[in-house]
């Protein structure tokens, strides 16, 4: 058997449009030595979210991108195998930022020592983590469903889409989600619970949806972007709020420029005539409810008022194809690779 | 001399486009008789606003239109000639929303008696009524202003745009305005302080906005639509908040569809990579802020702070070529009509 490595997938270049096998490299390293004050993790899991496409570009955006020929960032839940650290312990588990790669060194910075016995670790990259609370602090905050409310959202059977959708229900507001197929939709009303799940690949989809929100849309969480905007956006209510946290669909656009009609001036028309709110957000921007999110949302999972589904994909050698699939709706839950 | 009639302008069909004096339509009605609980009104000021153009238009919109063969809606500022209501006597100036004629009836249903010796009845229409309550309010509870933040807003020397920058500095922000020419530019500058005053029909116009905004902006008051949008939206600060209150560079769009390319994917961009808020809202929203702005903005009247331009014309007959000239900018300063 060879000598373990530390194994990484670096960004080989800048993908146009969407990325391909060839934007990602594996590389191996030697395993690093903590020095004193710092740990050596074992990565177990690595999460897999549609922001990382932002990354791989250097456009101008809230985080810096991934610099060619680094390795790709991640969130990750890692086991101490070594640590000249006073507060860690070999075999603590921790939720870190360590990337695409097997083993990364820390200071401590930034990791979450993470309870097994309490919740699957897997959580903290997803309900129980920054997916999770993305869903929790753009709906409460920006979104603010009332009881009796119509909340819609898209990738509803994703990790953000999915917790908006049944924290909208918590709060007693009706929750319409939409998904791309028949099991995915399937899903979110069977499972999850949604009021309403349609699928936006069906030929009437826009009909479909007025049908589901016979009093309007109050609340449209917008975490895809794309082509269900103009059905959506024609059936806001005044007043309606529109948190906006994603776009994934749009992520690969930067290859041509967009064809006409101009739909902002509608846009702005709709903004105007009916008062709407339209808010960007990273969730980092409201950190300070992280406390009480872990809280709630861990008591809602106790009490099975909050549902979640994972999409394991085994092996880091993996993670470009999963990522790449990600980017087009293949995955179905919480994309998340087990490092093996 | 003949007899006193009301006279009165109504929508004789509705506009495609900007509207025309065929549009409108002047009629001669008998002077109406108060019942028991009635004051009849003889209007002395007419205000005209961009709003109006939207209720000349069927189209869905958070008021009703006016009916064609119906007097068009308005602000006005009137005297009580003739009283059988108990809480109104002859002589009394009250702000009435009247419309465009020149005698009518009110149950007192929402009059408000100003007082001349306070101050000119006129800015009842203008920086002490619905315009400066509009930049009062929008500023302050959506755009919220930091000290050191610089605030844009468009129509500088108009009746909302001249009172948000100057309650932006009041503030402590940075007020640059934009205008169309170099008069209402040096008016904007001069007389009302900003900071900066922009000719927007400069072809130079974006770098000179660019120049004048050295650290970014952070509120834009959306308050004229049209192509300056571009030139500010690139300047736009993270977490950038934009209050939208008017697109009278938009409301004679209904006549061809805006051609590409779109926009909205570029807007939604910046919405999500720089946590924009874009907020529509109309003033009555707010209304329970009306006692303190008319108590804050009076005091900023009184020492100076709070400065503001008229355009009077006179007759009522001449209603219709005012207005169709404010959609296009001919006004300088807050257009009334003073009927004679």
């Amino acid at each position: 058997m060879a000598a373990e490595t530390n194994q990484r997938i670096v960004l080989a270049r800048r993908p146009s449009g969407l990325p391909t096998a060839e934007d990602f490299r594996i590389e191996q390293a030697p395993i690093p030595t903590p020095s004193v004050g710092e740990v050596l993790l074992k990565i177990q899991y690595l999460s897999l979210d549609p922001y990382m496409r932002g990354r791989m570009s250097a456009a101008k955006s809230y985080a810096k991108p991934v610099e060619v020929g680094a390795v790709m960032q991640g969130g990750t839940v890692s086991a101490v195998v070594h640590s000249q650290h006073p507060d860690f312990r070999v075999g603590d588990v921790v939720l870190s930022y360590s990337g695409w790669q097997s083993f990364a060194l820390s200071d401590g910075t930034g990791l979450r020592k993470l309870d097994p016995a309490a919740a699957p670790v897997t959580t903290a990259l997803g309900v129980l983590g920054m997916p999770g609370f993305t869903a929790y602090a753009g709906l409460l905050t920006i979104g603010k469903p009332k009881p009796g409310e119509t909340v819609v959202v898209a990738a509803a059977s994703g990790a953000v889409g999915s917790a908006v959708g049944q924290i909208a229900r918590i709060k007693g507001a009706r929750a319409v989600g939409i998904a791309g197929g028949a099991d995915k939709c399937a899903f979110v009303r069977d499972e999850l619970g949604f009021d309403a799940a349609l699928d936006h690949r069906s030929a009437d989809f826009p009909a479909q949806l007025a049908a589901a929100c016979p009093d309007g849309i109050d609340v449209y969480f917008e975490n895809v972007g794309g082509p269900i905007w103009n059905a959506v956006f024609s059936l806001l209510n005044d007043f309606a709020r529109v948190p906006v946290c994603g776009r994934i669909a749009n992520y690969n656009d930067d290859t041509a420029p967009p064809t006409g009609p101009d739909r902002l001036p509608g846009l702005m028309h709709d903004v105007l005539r009916k008062s709407l709110l339209i808010r960007g957000f990273i969730q980092r921007e409201f950190a300070d409810q992280q406390p009480e999110f872990y809280r709630e949302a861990a008591a809602w999972i106790a009490d099975g008022r909050l549902r979640y589904r994972e999409d394991i994909v085994e092996g880091l050698t993996n993670a470009p194809a999963a990522f790449i699939g990600l980017l087009q709706g293949h995955n179905f839950g919480k994309l998340i690779v087990k490092l093996t």
